[in-house]
């Protein structure tokens, strides 16, 4: 991986977490980025998603340090709002920038009071570790039910150097589609404008986090930016724009999968893809109504190849169709033909289901080229068993 | 428990179930009743379902038998729509009565055929089998995943004398709400008119299996019934139409209670109120985000507060509130006031939350008298176990 120019990351342990393990970090661009956001819909918002988008309201998307904690959502607190303005502030004396060109982050539990004090006390030693190098520290700090780091990256090659778009998110839990779930940075070097990187980043989520499930949860805290700091001093025209556009959705789509994976108490991923419909709109209905199903999550866990629950589920998702024109596959595997059952082998096909990544498969024999595709997880008892203690 | 004059009632076992356990049965009307009847709204219907709708409209709502088969949804399956049509069939020659005057109802597994035959055959030696007093051998042979059978009654004293009102219900898994969701048959032996019956059926599923939710799955084969055969002789007027009316939500909800609280894996039925809303309709989105939360129901599973879930829930409910007006209450302990939290004795609480029901209170601190209530339960290892390996 080649990390992108201008870019300087920290993490140190702030004493959130009750485990000794980095819970506070910071990403700075030098020069500050022209930025693109995408924050949750939830109409509970943490102090800082609110306090995010108001500084980037008034920066006008210009983001020089995004400041991180994990361990606590600072999300309906009394000391919320003032921990997020006090600690930003504090990031922005010790780096000698706009107090607005600091967003910041948290994630973790709701309801929690976050003393403001382990935020501010941390700043100056957080900001004498930044270094170009400490990406993963950061990607690692980041983390709270996760079970491993989440990076991606990808380079572009233009006329004038080549760029490069690095990632990483976290998010295990409290995972629901369209709503700009979870927390991701992603960073480039290259040189673009704010319309553009608006657009990029659109088109990215939407293929992304946006088609993404663990458990149907819209979180209070989800934030997700990409930053660019045109500090590679390139800058891409025409293809060469495509290209990185189509480098940040692959990063993002890495990441959104990533995120299924490593799904709270997970051992697969699962991708659905609906095809053959009327418009993308209704695939995506299905795709999202079965990659929320928890009988077809239970099922995968179990390697059971139950199409009647996949068929259930595009039946309640809202989209209009006759079942009779529905096909239904699992790794390839035809099991449903014409919305009845297929002649296929049960145990080699529940041997296919085994492997760490299954793809179900739910197509119109004859409607239109709507198609689109969704990331999800199976269930199993380690979900039931991380959330029924969670605070405790 | 005083069963309404009039019906009869058998069960037997046709070898549908692998298992040997009554999986067909017959409640049988004389004379046929006024019914009003409530089916799936999923997109895919089982072909009972179809049968049941095309008879119920050809016969305008008369019903002299229900038949009813477990171990089997009959859905999705080529000689589905010979099954129902054959075995009505037989059944109307057996009980000498007009076929469209007889419905088909299945559960049980999507996708499997199922031998028309072993229907039919069995259709003499059940009807031999009726009797008034067979009622709970239906209530038995029609579960499937459910651990217990779910019946109610109530009786209605009026001037020409008491009628009496029964239900009973299965279902346990595949439960989403407001799609009229599982089998449910609830027989009065009072004279009503049609129009009558519809509204006391159309107000007792709106607070009852319409505000339900084990797992957010719409069923392929939902049907809901209530019959009226008026063989007591005895024509509720006035208040005594409002008690029965009243006598039929309450049965109603009593089953509603009864499929929450034997949920597939379930430990404890939970109640959800939210009130002082707006109206009905806001308080319903958040009572129903709030029963449909994964991580909501692995907390109570965990007898944990976790009230920012709640929170959560109810912010992405697509209601409109502000968090700052929101109390939030579980058994009575108000754990989160204006939007924070309050100070209450944590150990006595998750004591309280070991109960085997459970009540979460959302309530609005200022806005109107809008309010709803839902019925759900735990989420524990239990439900990924039973659907795991459904079908083998």
């Amino acid at each position: 991986m080649k990390l992108p120019t201008g870019y300087t990351y920290a993490a140190i342990y702030a004493g959130i977490r009750k485990q000794e393990k980095d819970d506070l970090a910071l990403i700075v661009s030098t020069p500050p980025a022209v930025a693109a956001a995408v924050f949750t819909r939830n109409m509970v918002q943490a102090a800082p998603v609110r306090l995010a988008r108001q500084n980037f309201a008034s920066s006008k998307g210009r983001v020089a340090a995004v400041l991180i904690n994990a361990g606590n959502a600072n999300c309906a607190t009394r000391t919320g709002a003032r921990a997020a303005l006090l600690s930003t502030r504090a990031a922005a004396k010790a780096l000698g920038c706009r107090a607005d060109h600091v967003l910041p982050c948290s994630t973790g539990v709701i309801g929690v009071e976050l003393d403001p004090n382990l935020l501010t006390n941390s700043l100056t030693p957080l900001v004498a570790k930044l270094s170009p190098d400490a990406f993963e520290d950061v990607a690692n700090a980041i983390m709270t039910t996760d079970t491993r780091q989440k990076i991606a990256w990808e380079e572009v090659p233009c006329e004038g150097g080549v760029v490069q778009v690095v990632g990483m998110t976290k998010g295990s839990g409290m995972i629901q589609p369209n709503m700009a779930t979870m927390l991701a940075f992603v960073m480039t070097d290259a040189v673009v404008k704010t319309d553009d990187l608006d657009g990029m980043l659109e088109r990215a989520v939407e293929r992304s986090f946006h088609s993404l499930t663990v458990d149907g949860e819209t979180s209070t805290n989800d934030t997700t930016l990409l930053l660019a700091n045109g500090a590679s001093g390139v800058k891409p025209r025409g293809r060469e724009r495509d290209a990185l556009s189509d480098a940040v959705a692959r990063v993002m789509e890495s990441l959104a999968r990533q995120i299924a994976a490593d799904g709270e108490g997970a051992r697969k991923l699962i991708v659905i893809r609906a095809a053959g419909f009327r418009n993308r709109k209704e695939a995506a209905r299905i795709a999202r109504a079965v990659a929320n199903s928890p009988l077809v999550k239970t099922a995968i866990a179990g390697s059971d190849a139950n199409w009647g629950r996949i068929l259930a589920a595009a039946g309640y998702s809202g989209a209009v169709f006759d079942p009779a024109d529905i096909d239904i596959r699992f790794q390839q595997t035809l099991v449903c033909r014409k919305g009845q059952a297929a002649d296929y082998d049960e145990p080699a096909l529940k041997a296919k289901l085994d492997a760490s990544e299954v793809e179900i498969e739910i197509l119109h024999r004859r409607e239109g080229k709507g198609e689109a595709r969704f990331f999800t997880c199976d269930l199993t008892e380690g979900y039931i068993q991380i959330n029924g203690s969670y605070r405790t």
